[in-house]
This record gives structure tokens, sequence and C-alpha cells, in this order.
């Protein structure tokens, strides 16, 4: 799957994932009154609303980018029906030729985590047929059970041509707290062997230069970014935290390998609610998605114009 | 929502959890059989019969126990259909009066976690009324990326009444990975830290003599658990791992305060599907319900000898 990831990188010549993460205060005003109307103002409006603010900016998007990364928990909290607009959401980037990243963040043991591999990237048998769940080509996953919590999705990977992307150093503050700790058997940051786990895990699953175990690194801790493309160089990076979160399209060049690949950006908020800030705000809420499109241009600029 | 938990514990004076970790090969064939002829050999039976299989076990225990684990991945395999199921269990064993904690481990950061939190314990306003999701009383939450990843849970958790367990030093094999590496700045390993932070991040939380954010500990390391019941005196400790994991009744002694209170010990397959082992065959497939009644009463037994 990273091959798909990266012929589609190089088609768009656009290092970068939209991050689909609708929060009801983004969606315009109209989409919500019509959604509310058809469905009612409850969960089955609101994940109404969510799934057309989605299927607006993907057309309005979808040909500039290689990828999207809707992040699950924003689905989530509006309960089944929230999860069935994630659902179609999934499927029509798929239908658009898109690299569908589920921000899902699962991380369990042994045949719990193989069930969440399946949900997110496999399928599972009944009666001896194959049913997929939710069917993302990425998903992230959280490493803190350590191998036993990897392993199923590797697996899962390599039977369905599908990908992760494991957390090890995240965007956040507080993001140290755990992940910087210096560990007395190494000398060295906790997030750094993480990142070393991360590149054998990948081992058996490589496909050309780059393996389907990726990793995410927050755009905020570009030093970081630089020792962990080191630790890690058959490891595509999931860089989150451009943007709305402070990273800027300089910080991002050490995440990347010479080769101008090895690393994807994403934009949530900074893309899809691009109609409220300054910068954008000649679109007006009506032509939101429009707005989008502009700031997909230019982040793509900000970030190409480095490498 | 710990008052809650604590209440039903003394009732019962049982310091267990059902989880509720339905696998297909566990679910008898005249239960799958008459699910698939009512919804189809497809995701829509299979989740017709995890329920149903729920549905009995919850009838045959629900007055011995005080809470149940239902594990979302095992749910979420099945799709959409496979968490309505989770839905309808989680809503069933609440009119049972059971407490339910959602094994999740969702873990993000800022609004991300508030919305997983709001999700699974919270509920999210839509036109000035509120909604909930899935209404779990717990959740467990994974900690990797630290306060920003669990702050949002907490405020959540005073606002509404719930709780949550936090992954400190889980049950498998590999959890030592990451978890027990030694960290410089204190010579201890992170678990401990770990640990440390909840009891800090639960102080807000207090209801009587303990917090509503709790910890996991696996079963399979009383040591460790020996070592974070006193680093965490007003934290609950959730024990998965009894059971199929290898722990015993014996080694749950060290998880428990003097007060015999303070734990909660899970297991799922060794209850759920106990009609499998040679110790309950004597039940038969069709009488599954009541073999893990009989292993739900010979596990209090087993734990409630030595407190």
């Amino acid at each position: 799957m990273i091959q798909k990831l990266i012929a589609n990188i190089k088609k768009t010549n656009a290092p970068i994932v939209v991050g689909l993460d609708p929060m009801l205060s983004y969606i315009p005003s109209q989409i919500l009154k019509k959604a509310y109307e058809e469905k009612g103002e409850n969960l089955s409006g609101a994940a109404e609303a969510v799934w057309q603010f989605n299927k607006q900016i993907v057309d309005a998007t979808y040909d500039l980018i290689p990828a999207v990364k809707p992040q699950i928990a924003m689905y989530e909290q509006f309960g089944i029906e929230g999860l069935m607009a994630y659902k179609k959401t999934v499927d029509y980037c798929h239908e658009k030729g898109l690299v569908v990243i589920g921000d899902v963040k699962r991380g369990d043991i042994g045949s719990t985590s193989a069930a969440y591999a399946t949900a997110h990237l496999g399928a599972v048998e009944i009666g001896g047929k194959k049913f997929a769940g939710f069917d993302e080509d990425f998903a992230t996953v959280n490493p803190y059970l350590g191998s036993d919590g990897i392993n199923p999705f590797v697996d899962v990977c390599k039977e369905c041509d599908k990908g992760i992307f494991v957390l090890v150093k995240t965007s956040n503050p507080s993001s140290g707290e755990f992940q910087d700790q210096v560990m007395t058997s190494t000398g060295k940051p906790l997030y750094e062997y993480v990142g070393q786990m991360v590149e054998k895990w990948g081992e058996s699953t490589m496909e050309g230069d780059y393996t389907n175990v990726g990793a995410v690194v927050g755009a905020t801790y570009p030093e970081m970014g630089k020792a962990l493309r080191e630790i890690m160089p058959h490891t595509y990076i999931l860089v989150p935290g451009y943007g709305a979160q402070g990273g800027t399209g300089k910080d991002l060049v050490p995440f990347f390998n010479k080769d101008g690949l090895g690393a994807i950006v994403n934009s949530s908020r900074g893309i899809i609610a691009a109609y409220k800030k300054d910068e954008y705000a000649r679109f007006g809420e009506a032509a939101f998605a429009d707005a989008s499109r502009a700031a997909v241009e230019d982040m793509i600029k900000d970030i190409t114009q480095y490498l």
C-alpha cells in the first residue's frame, strides 16, 4: 500500500494529506440547516451534516491531493450515526482515488489487536466469506503495549496489502512527558527506541524503498524529526501539527529523505475550516470548499518550495 | 462513578468484572444458526449472534457480578453492525444494573481526546440538546500522548460522573518493551511514572477514598502490581490477565488495599467461553451460559479466599 501512496504523491506532487476532522462548529450554517431539516436536529442530522461537509471538501480538493486522514473520534462522538458518516467518507474518498489513512490510534494485544486490524484494514470471515468493516488503507496505531500490539496489525497489512503509522513522537505540548524520557538502557529517549522498533516491525513489509509500517512524528519537533529520519530510513513519516499546531513548511525539511519522499504532512483545521481564517475570508461561508482548495494549494507551495 | 462501582462490588462481594469479548469461535452453533437464518450469513448475522450470546451470558450472571467490560475491538471488526451490537450490549447491561467498563483503549490529544471522551462517557450538544453516543460508565485510555490526552477525559468524567482506567502496566508478555524501561530522570521504570501521573490526574476526581481515574495493571505482573498499589493509594486498579493469560487468585492479593477494595479483576474468555474448558464441559454447548455462571462463582471464590 505504501507504493500506492507514493504513486499518488508523485502524481500530485503534493506530499500532503487532508485531515477530515469535522467539528460541528466548522460546518457552514446552510449545510447544518439542510441536514437538520432532512434528518432531525439529532445524531442523525449532525452525522448527515458531517458527511455533506466532507463530500464538498473532497469534491473541491481530490485532484490536488494524494490522501485524506479522517479522524474517527470526530465521528465516534455522534455514536453509530457518526460512524456511518465515517464509513461513507472512507468509501467516497476511495471512489475518488484517494488513499485513506484512518486516524484511529487503536492498539491492544493479541487477538484484540487482530480484531482492530481486521476492523480497519482487513476482513472478517463469516461462513467462509470475507466481509470488510471499515476498510481504510492505513490506520494509526499506538505502541504503548509493545510488539504484541503491533504484530497482529503487521500480519493483516501483509495479508491485505495495507499499512499502519505507529505513534512515535506526537505533536502535542505534553508529548514529552513519557515519550522523551531518557532510558538508562540506551542513554536515548524512549521515542528513539520506539522509532527503532518501527523500522524493525516494518522489515518484513518492504515495498521498494519503504515499508508498510510508517511512523507518526509531529511537525512541532523538527530536531527530533531529523534524528528519527536517520533512525528509520525505510519508514514513511506521517507528520501532524502543521499549521494550526504551529509547524511551518521550513520545519518540515528534516522529515523528508533526499529523494523528496519519506514524509506526508497532515493539515486538518487549516484546510477544512480555511474559510474561517482571515486569509481565506474572502470566499465566504457559502464557498467554504473553494477556500479549502485555495488552502491546499498554498500548503503544497509552502512545503514543496523547500524540498 | 467509582462509588457506584464500589457499591456494586460490596453488594455482590465480588471484585470481578466479566469481559464481554465475543469471538465467533466462542458462540454456540445454535445461536449462530438462528442469527444467520434471521439476518443472513454476513456482518448483520454475525452481530446478531454476538448480541444474543452476550444477552444469555448477562442473564445468567448479572446477579453475581458488579460490572462487565465489553472489548469494543471484538465488535468493531463487524463494522457498523458490530458496533450496534456493542451499543445494545452496553444498554442491556445498564438495564440489569451493571457498571459498564468500555474497553476502548482510546487516546489522542486536545479536542480529539475530548471527542473520544464525549463518544464514550459524555454527550454531544446538537441544537442545544445533549445526545449520548455509546454512554459507558468507564472507558480505558492509553497514556502514550501524556496529559494532553488524559485531561479531556478527566474533564468529561467530572462533568458527567464517569470514570476512566488508564493503561499503566499491561498484562501481555511484551508489555515491558517500553513500559519497563528505566528512566534516567528517576531511576525507576516508566510504568511507575505513569502510575504516579494517574494518581495525580485523579486528584480532582476523588469520591470517598478513591478517584475516578483508575489504572490498568496486569495480573501477570504481581510484583509490579504491589509497587503500583503503593504508588497509587487512591487509584482503583482494573486487573486483566487472570485465568487464560496465566494470573491466579493468589497473585491478585497485592493489587488490593487493606480494606479489601482497590482492585477489580477481569476475566473474559475464562467466563464467556467456559463451556469449552474441560472443567465445565459437563454443561455442554447448549447450556453455555450456565457454564459461565459456574465459572463466575468459581472465580469469585478463588479471589475472595485470599482477601
